[in-house]
Order: structure tokens, then sequence, then C-alpha cells
């Protein structure tokens, strides 16, 4: 099975982002929905920026919210010297109170005529602006269904990471319509048609008790209230997708199911991308699943980066048989690749 | 604030139900939903089974689900004298292939005319049948709309917890709608009506990544699917609830607020009873916390039993301004206490 990445990979680079405020750092753009949008390709990228640190201190921002005020920023700010404080995961600082995000994440467009050019807008297309959001909003995944567009969206939060709904129609106003799935519930991809009367979603919940990161779906009746779901299927022990596994891009319909290219990763956090073949009529049933990934990181953009060995997409472009995918690279990038429909849907049929 | 516990407690003992089947034994009935049906009162309760073991083995039962066949239970045995088990907690044993259950529980109906004597039915109300209740199935609420009896159960499996839905009009038929939250969430407690047009109810979602086990709220346009959440409010260090909270009872309507009773636990497990007042118009807005607990564990059969120092709500009975509390004792058996209403709200507002 053939992949093209694109020579002009990465397309997106955080030095290509105006930062959100001038004391402010992008350090990754990645992880984009994808939409078209009248003549233009819309990236909706993950913008993570970081406050500017110096020798002394991380500066961390955390968004603040109180009840009848308008949501804002703050820094904290942590000594480096600090021997209780772990700063190994350059994602995250662990302390004694409990683990901060060291980057706070916006929702940016981006905008091309041929899918590999982008021009970034110069500011947030969404940015967190509430308690469910005081870590960042990040992850989003893009349907239109009659020319409305449904963005889900994962926030983080000290209270958990929940996904929520944003809607457009021009990519310039958004609305925002709370939370759909509660924690902790993130790579939610809503089908882009309704299936025997019913919206439809993947969705991935992560439970504390009994259970593994695994990839669940669901039914609904507005797109907002979610129910009726289904178990679709697990991590596999000594596998690529054998740490936890997501939704990755809109499910595509083709003769021969819902195709969907999700995410799977290792305990290490090895990220690569696998397809899967759902029932048309009832996309709770898996007709085929692939054994091996379609696509491992190789390139230097997906194994160097703010997290190596990481590519994790959030939206694809369907031309005929073409599927241009988009995905984050190194979790740091926005990157895109070229393959063939068909020719995933027979490897998976014949595997 | 009085609480008066019924002199006839326990109202119901373990050995007051006939097992499932006969190399059964009932070890636990328990936390039990309530509801009024015709002229009498009706508890739905949590009968926990474990297979008859002898000196050496323990013998567990798990629900064996394959596609196409009728689900049936069957039994894993654990030598006794395996250093590699783990038989500390009565609930689980840990084994290195990983945690069991040693009971499954089903729902089975008893009924009284006085709401102090009960007489259990022979058979199961409801028996795990499906892969979401491969460990059983637990805690029911039951919430009367116009007649008809909306039951909320938990089911236990290796893919997590989730709360499911199944229907009755007459506590003899009972319809399945399938999973309504998924995993990891419990403690679902739907209101008894509408809010301003829409179906509402309390849940307890367990993420792993951020956040404690803590009381949401969800809307919805039909009873099985659930949207709108929100964070409703949080375990409080250093307290009674510090470790876990959960909605108990059916949110109950006073002039003042919606009353919930709701269950609060710390890290050790030592459950107690709460109070809690929400906005009449807006449920997801609290209007007053108790900070001290309502009821703790204190007579013999709340102290000693199969899990000692547990009283967990799932139903009660209001009778004017008198609430008679049905509670899961030790996790073992059924018991009640009467309180007054009012005095719990005057409670609740002057703190």
């Amino acid at each position: 099975m053939k992949v093209e990445r694109y020579p002009e990979n990465p397309l997106v680079k955080p030095s290509d982002v105006p930062p959100s405020r001038p004391d402010f750092e992008v350090v990754c753009a990645f992880n984009a929905g994808v939409a078209r949008y009248r003549d233009e390709i819309i990236l909706l990228m993950r913008v993570a920026e970081r406050a500017i640190s110096d020798d002394r201190v991380h500066r961390v921002p955390i968004l603040k919210c109180e009840h009848g005020k308008e949501a804002c920023v703050e820094i904290y700010e942590f000594k480096k010297a600090d021997p209780m404080l772990d700063f190994k995961d350059p994602r995250i600082i662990i302390t004694p109170e409990g683990v901060f995000l060291t980057t706070i994440s916006h929702l940016r467009v981006a905008r091309s005529k041929d899918g590999r050019n982008f021009v970034v807008d110069p500011k947030p297309a969404i940015f967190p602006d509430r308690p469910s959001e005081i870590y960042g909003i990040e992850d989003p995944r893009i349907t239109e269904i009659a020319g409305v567009y449904y963005i889900t969206y994962k926030g983080v939060a000290p209270t958990g990471i929940s996904t929520s709904l944003a809607v457009t129609t021009d990519f310039v106003n958004f609305e925002r319509k709370g939370i759909i799935l509660c924690p902790e519930n993130l790579d939610v991809c809503i089908f882009p048609e309704k299936v025997n009367g019913r919206y439809v979603a993947l969705h991935r919940p992560i439970p504390r008790s009994f259970g593994q990161p695994n990839m669940w779906i669901a039914y609904s009746p507005d797109l907002i209230s979610w129910g009726d779901h289904y178990f679709l299927m697990g991590v596999q022990a000594d596998s690529w997708d054998s740490g936890r596994i997501g939704g990755g891009t809109i499910p595509i319909k083709t003769e021969h199911g819902w195709l969907e290219i999700y995410h799977g990763a290792t305990a290490g956090d090895f990220y690569c991308l696998g397809a899967v073949l759902l029932d048309l009529d009832e996309p709770h049933r898996v007709i085929a699943r692939g054994r091996d990934p379609i696509m491992a990181p190789e390139a230097p953009y997906e194994t160097c980066g703010f997290v190596p060995n990481v590519i994790f997409t959030c939206g694809a472009v369907v031309d005929d048989d073409r599927l241009s995918l988009y995905y984050g690279a190194a979790d740091m990038v926005v990157a895109a690749a070229d393959m063939s429909i068909s020719g995933i849907v027979e490897h998976l049929l014949s595997g």
C-alpha cells in the first residue's frame, strides 16, 4: 500500500503561527481538523503556546475562570532548580500539588487553495474560555453536514478531559454548544451523515477501574446528546496499538463499509495510523481491521520534534479515490500524505 | 437533625433471598432502587451471589457472552493456596491476569405494604446478559415519570463500568434500553420531571488522567442520549467526602430547590450520606451543600458486614415531609431510616 508524503512537508510549522499574545511563543501547530470550505481547504489546527520562560523559571499559562467574569490566562511560575518538580516530560510539570501542562492550546485556522500551501489566520479561531478548558482545547475533528460544520474538540481541565462541540458555517464565527461527552473522553469523530435516522460518533473513553483506552461508538438524535453506546474495538496486546487507540478521520463512506483511519500507540507512546472498516448499516460492527499500521513515523519531522515518533490524524480530504490525509507529526507540525481509498479497503478485506 | 433508623433493620438480609441457582449462595442484598407501585413499596435490590467454594478453591462466577449464543454464567476456580493470588479485599481477587470480582450481582424485587416487612421475589428481575455486564449489574435507581419506571443501573465488565437503562410498567417485565453513559460512569439518578423541557440526570464519571470521582449533571431529550454535561460538585479535601461522591436518591423537589441525598467516602472507604440543594430551574447550580454528613455508619449492621462502615442509598419514599430513606448497610443488607425533608433543607440553608 503506497503512502505518498508531500514533498512540501511539514506544511505548517510553529514559526508560521503568530502567538496569541506577545509574551507567548508558539511551540506546536499540529493535529488539525480538516474541511473543504468554498474553494479552500481549511485546517483547524491545535496551536500550543508557552509563556516565554527564562533560565530561572518555567512559566505555565493557566486559564482563570471566575463566575461572572471573563476568563483570562494567568501565568504560574515554577523554579527550574526546585528539586520537588519533575520536568522530564516536555508536555507536563509534575508538582506536589498536581500535574500542570507546560502549554495551553487553542484552535487556529489555516487556509489553502491547493492543500499544500497554507496561510495561517493571525488570531485564534476558538480560545479556551470556561472551566472545562482550563488547560486548553485540543485535537478538533470537523464534520460537514448540509453546509454546517460541526467541530468536536477536547477540553482539558483539573476536573477531567471532556469533548465539546462547536458549530460554524463560515470559519469566522463559532458557536459553542457545551460538553457532549463527559470525562474522560476524546477522539470524537462524528459521521458525515445519519445512519438509520440517527447521528453516529466514534469516541474514546478512558476509564479508571476496568478497561483500556479503547474505541467506542454512540448514537444521537441531535448531535448534542449521545447514548446507545457500544464498545467498538480494543487495544491489541503485543501489537503497535497495544497502549491506546482512538478515532482519527471522519469516517469515509465506501461501498464496502465505513473506512476509518485511527491512531494506535504502544505504552511507550510510539504512534502509528491504522485502518478499520465498519458496517454501513450497523457501524458498531467491525467488518475488517488491519493487523499492521498503514503508516508509521519515519520522516525526520515525524521522528523528531516536541514528542518524537508520533503521527496523529484528525482529518482528511477525499477526492474520488484519493485520500489526502493531514496529520500532526511529532506533536509539533502539520504534514500530509496521499493514499488510495480502494487500496486501503482491498488491503483490509484481503487481510 | 433527627434520623430514625427502623427498629426492624435490617429489612432484608442475604438469607431472605433465594439464590438464582443451587450452586450459588447469596452473600449480599443491598443498594436497592425504590418505587411506589400500586399499594406497595418496591425495592429493586442488588443481589450479589457467590459460587459455593470449598476449603481448596475460590469459585468465581463470570458471565460468558458469545456472539449469537445466549449468555450464561461460567465458574472460574482460583486455588486458595496460590501465592500469586491476592484475596485480601473480599470483593475482588487480584491475579496476574487481572482483577476478578468474587461475586456476580443481579437485580431482584422485594415487595412490601408497610415499607418495613418485605417479601423477596423468588427469581431475578434483571440478570446480566451482555458484554457490558460480564461481572454483573449493580446499584439501580428508579425514577417514575407518568406511570413508567426508568431504571438506571451499573454494568461492570472488563471493558469498563457503564450505566444502562431499563424500563418497566409492572416490575415483572423489564425492557433493556442499552448503555446510556459510557465508561467509567455510575450513580446515575434521573430527575422525576423535565426541567425547562429536558430530562436531567446526576452522574458520576471516574476519569483516569485528570479529575476525581466527582458529581456531574447532564441533560437529555429522550432519556437515552445525554449531553450538555456540567461539573456539578467535587470531593472535598480533608473531609468525610474526600475520596469520592455520587448521587444517591432520585432528587426530591422542594420549594427551595432539588434536594439530593448523596454518598461520600474517604479514600479509606468510610461511606456516609450527605445532602445538597440544587437550583430548581438550573439544577447544574448548587444552592447549598452540607458541610457534615446527615448520617454516618453507627448501627451494628452498618459497621459490620461484607464491607464495614458503608451506608449507601439508591432511593427513598416521600410521604409529605417524611423521607423514608432506604440504604445498603455494610454492602450486605437493606436498612431504612426516616427523616424530615424540611429539617434537612433548613439545615442546608442555615449552614
